[in-house]
């Protein structure tokens, strides 16, 4: 790879690019958990796309569909006309997902991005509540557009905003403040002189990637559902990064045993990386007017298809989930190691989302840094980067695990012991 | 097609779907201007997903490149690292936008909506100005997040956003009110005590299709953007559904001999219906932290390739626009003589956008569902629904454009005189 | 005056105070027009407490049942309790204001200043309509707390907020743009997709003291509340400043022949210069809950025998409107003189509210200053502080009034003509 | 007292009065603690105007002050023009109260109201630190013009707003979380991804009276102070209600010795009841514009002449904050009695505000309404109504203070005993 070749980018894009500054190079094909450059060189992939490559990159049983689609003609962008492959996503659903959990939920296709799921999901709760004030949590993040951002705890990415960011009043994340729980969340909600006014909903990630890899315990979840449902406030889990099987099974609040009445896709929920999201609402909750939101992509037809496959191919049994699971627990006995070596390294995760962080932040951008080096893709999350977050593909295979975990534990002891 | 296999968008598809009720049955494949429904049978596409297909469904030179990409693994999903294909787009962009055209733009990859665009521009002219206030414009359409909701005209779509929407102030088109112009603009942005904060930009479309194909003229946008320049106020051009060559060249505001702060890009910048959208800003305003603002699928690189070979292929020379201009001719000689001969419809376009407005809003409506009937897909916009708005793609053929407008020709004299 | 008898204030008094700047000496008592000074020198008053002593500075008849009221303990600080002062104010007010006028309004005691009534009013109308959005005027005041303040013109004062203040649409007054009158008002309120949302309430002033004294015409004023209530939308008027015969009549809408939703009255309602503040409502919007606004101050019962005599002795019949009228009169004379002998000067104004305009702004604060040395307090008001404003006491006599309007004569042709 | 006597108030006062419906009569005159009414029956206020007649009612010094200043024709209305009232009291201020106190503090007259004061402190705080969000505490009270009614807690009055309250976050007051202190304040500053954006200002009130007379602890406002200080957030003390000798010292922050960025004073500061307010602010913040904030009402000169007297009379020795912390025992120990005879009895309070809190909310409104029937004027507060709080003026005897107590002392056991 020659700088030569990375110079347009310099030259024409906006500074607002940011990967492309940790990982200097020029990708051009990819293939399971690897990415190769233009020079050849192959990369195991930790990061899998943000969490939007659980399966990984193109899929060969995806690709398949999805060429064939393309050569019949299969319609491409679609609005949100009903076509064919729109029909056979919307029976993968209720067949693969709703049905067998018991969830009656009805399927909402807003535009094609995480943010819009958001968006769209707090139009509606405060459409139906008509109250203005969402709840959200410390160290959430749920998207860059308004009312996503409104939500979202990073103060260098609330303050791009350029407007104040309203309506909306942070809650402490499970374990946030040291055994505190939900008492400072109860006290004011049922005090009604609290000055925290009555909130339409509450939005959540039952892990928080972006902020750190904080793992809400099942009781946490529990315990907030039935809060919320006690009071009339309508719970969102917003599962973009944490759904489609990324902490084992394929909706993330399935352990913890919860009904949200709002949930939110997108990610990994076309299987191939393409551009989809869901909003999913509670049946009673559908109370959208024709038209109330739209977006041009809200018909990416494409995508519509190998969403239906990956859902047929990896959905209708337990294996996925399964190995999701063993393969956490690898990379967990993996950190563990690490944290019993070393001091100021503790570890956190669930399923195939795993972090290990450091209590001198600057060292995980740097494990980072020796491990891209050594032919491995893995990121920092958390409010100072202190985490060196796992998200690899929920397909990888054990080698390729074992492999970029190797890649990690010597960037660790380098850093820490100049070995 | 029997009712039965829409059953399922009934029961399980949110209330919020809008054009499957329009258009009740199942397409299936597209090819050029044609979509074709699982039971055969085809429609004639004069909306072109709403602007997103200029070049119709499915072209086969883009096609062709994008099963080429598919096939050899081209990476799907890219974030916002260095990939070949974004090299190759960023090269097209320079070389076959930018440069012949003297503009000196950054190009900003947001998330792939153009609501996302139109967000980031946003953000970009309240960071750079430190001011909050955006003007835009009487029965203006942006997208359906909050911000891009904010400058949005229609009070349904606003009353959706359950919050009220501000920061914004509402100008007057140009010929919204009878010889009133830049009066009422110009006053109250040089007048200290108007109550109309100084705005950080202004955000216009050069004709508003969801408004109703309200048309500028030339010298209104260029009172506009001297009016802007003047005073240290961003100008904002939404392009997502006028670009891409819809009026004739392709940024809409070449006529008028203007270069905008700010440009949005989206709909048809993929040239195959797939979810792309670019901002493109004067070099100096490229004032953006990295990752300040970011997304998910803000690498779609398939759809790099098929935008690329869009540009290449579309607009290397001028005989796109010159047939744009001829066919928006074509449709205007026959929307004259459906005005000649009927009392309350009057018309309006550019290029390939053209309205047909009737003074009995109700009409626009039936005429389009009889058009349906006879199998061609055409929509209404405005206010109140009075504009009968066609959106072919610029590659219909004449056959094609005349055979629809018979059929729109007959719908109107069967509405207006039982024939 | 020695400068040291000023010092504390330049030591002590935050930076935030004004006219002692404008009128360096040291105030100490004052009757009917005029003010003295420690030294014992006299200053005619033309500003009149910026037209909160529209009866003169203490007089005597107010006065002596002022110390009667409190030498017999008559209660001074009331609540909102019921009292033997505030059962004479609200006697006088239905006998003396309201029933002679068919005005069947009821009577609120907000906070005892005209913001905080401004305030009520804008609560009052979102409260009733249950939207948010209050449409002001170009130029208007209306206080300087944060909801007065969102409906004020003067970006000056608006910065101060510190906030963006939103909820708020401002529209041309009355020849804010020439010849255009309500075509652009009524067709963003009539068209559901201009981006104006329907506003709750519109608020106006019938003749604008600080921004400039823009006087609305009579039928300007009618086709306002017309328009309004085809809409039903809330008509205020704010006669804070314009209101206590100010105008001619009591209140400043009679001429016009409209009758308010909502008044706010405050400044010389007390008739002393004491702190107090009314909303007016009109019966069936009297929709407030106990409690939901009150204040400290609200129960001024000094200021309720003050307002009642005042009432009793100016409003019983109309020989101060008829006064008023002549001395108004008085001015235009003299300010048509200047006009005549002076380009670049014109007039404006009605009743006792009387501005002389100067092209070149800066000559307007130069008058003042001029008319200050010869012993005339008087103010500029407008957008550039280009309009010399006269606001006398109502009770100044002839000979006083031209008095001063010797002195401001002088001044201008000192300015202009350097006699 | 006759209803016929009340019947105007029914029939023309909004609906919106509130004392007046607790007690139901015509008041007329009064004197000291005592209030009288038209048919001569006396009542002993332990309300004193909600704070505002801490010296009691129609102080006999005060008011010879007031009569000489009405008399000699002293300026009445002086809007921020320099007078010799205005001067007599700014070097009282400067001798009696800051100069002791080695108080570096600014003087601002805002408009005659708390609400004023707590307004123009926010924006001053704002346009300090360039910052919108300001932290405010649970169960506070601040007022109700837009900005002062954003900090306040109360749901009933927020709603009044009729647009959402925003720019603000409620943190826990001192024991409103058992044991939590700032542990939650401290870690969202800290942390900047907590999503509570960081503050331009805390506002605080050392006892919240109307929240329920809930007692910050001395060490609890230094722990505050200090966390300010150490991140630049401006410290404001709302001292409207608890200034002026309330809690004992005449800052009620004096004890905790700490010193705030801006304090703000009302109620009791003129010492007659009239209206008037003030903002002090530390030298170095006073970075106001001339007139960046104004007020008709600002010069209320009456008002300067008792405050300054006020001053001169109780301030400049320590015996009446001995005496009121003396009388604050008395009440102690009076409410103590009841505490331990009645289960679901609480007491709380500093100096002279106390409250007796009952766990069966509803006891508190009917205690205060025997009391009444005993001639005895006594209000609730809090969150649920649940506590009669004590405000008697700060001058009242202890035999009055005796007979006061009696009659609560009775009205709680009849309420509890059926005594």
């Amino acid at each position: 790879m020659t700088t030569a070749e990375l110079t347009i980018f310099e030259a024409l894009e906006s500074n607002v690019r940011g990967y492309c500054r940790a990982w200097p190079t020029l990708f051009d094909t990819a293939q399971g958990a690897w990415l190769r450059d233009g020079s050849g060189r192959e990369y195991l992939d930790f990061f899998a796309g943000a969490g939007a490559l659980n399966y990984g990159h193109n899929n060969p049983v995806l690709k398949q569909a999805l060429l064939d689609y393309i050569a019949r003609d299969g319609i491409t962008h679609g609005l949100d006309m009903s076509t064919v492959a729109k029909r056979e996503l919307l029976e993968a659903i209720e067949r693969i997902l709703l049905d067998p959990r018991g969830l009656d939920y009805k399927v909402q296709f807003p535009g094609p991005t995480g943010a819009n799921a958001v968006e769209s999901a707090l139009k509606l709760a405060r459409k139906i509540t008509g109250r203005t004030t969402i709840l959200n949590f410390t160290n959430a993040f749920h998207g860059m557009t308004l009312g996503a951002l409104s939500v979202t705890g990073n103060a260098a990415k609330r303050a791009g905003a350029g407007v104040p960011l309203v309506h909306v009043n942070p809650m402490p994340y499970d374990g946030y403040v040291e055994g505190a729980d939900f008492g400072w969340m109860e006290r004011v909600l049922d005090d009604n002189s609290s000055g925290v006014d009555k909130p339409a909903a509450v939005i959540v990630e039952t892990v928080q990637g972006e902020g750190g890899v904080n793992v809400a315990r099942h009781e946490w979840l529990r315990a907030l559902a039935g809060l919320c449902a006690a009071r009339g406030i309508l719970l969102i889990v917003d599962d973009v990064q944490m759904g489609c099987g990324r902490t084992g099974p394929f909706f993330s609040f399935e352990t913890a045993g919860i009904t949200p009445d709002i949930v939110t896709l997108s990610k990994s929920i076309s299987g191939y990386g393409m551009p989809l999201a869901l909003v999913l609402m509670r049946r009673e909750l559908d109370q959208w007017a024709p038209g109330e939101h739209n977006g041009t992509f809200r018909g990416n037809n494409p995508a519509f298809v190998t969403a239906k496959v990956s859902l047929e191919h990896f959905w209708t049994d337990r294996k996925l989930e399964e190995s999701t699971l063993l393969k956490g627990e690898r990379i967990r006995e993996s950190f563990g190691a690490l944290a019993d070596s070393h001091a100021g390294i503790t570890t956190r995760g669930r399923g195939l989302v795993q972090g290990l962080s450091f209590e001198d932040a600057s060292q995980a951008s740097k494990v980072c840094r020796i491990a891209f080096e050594k032919g491995l893709i893995v990121e920092t999350s958390g409010a100072e980067d202190q985490v060196v977050k796992l998200l690899p593909p929920l397909t990888i295979t054990d080698d390729e695990l074992d492999h970029g975990l190797k890649i990690l534990t010597d960037a660790v002891h380098t850093i820490r012991e100049g070995r």
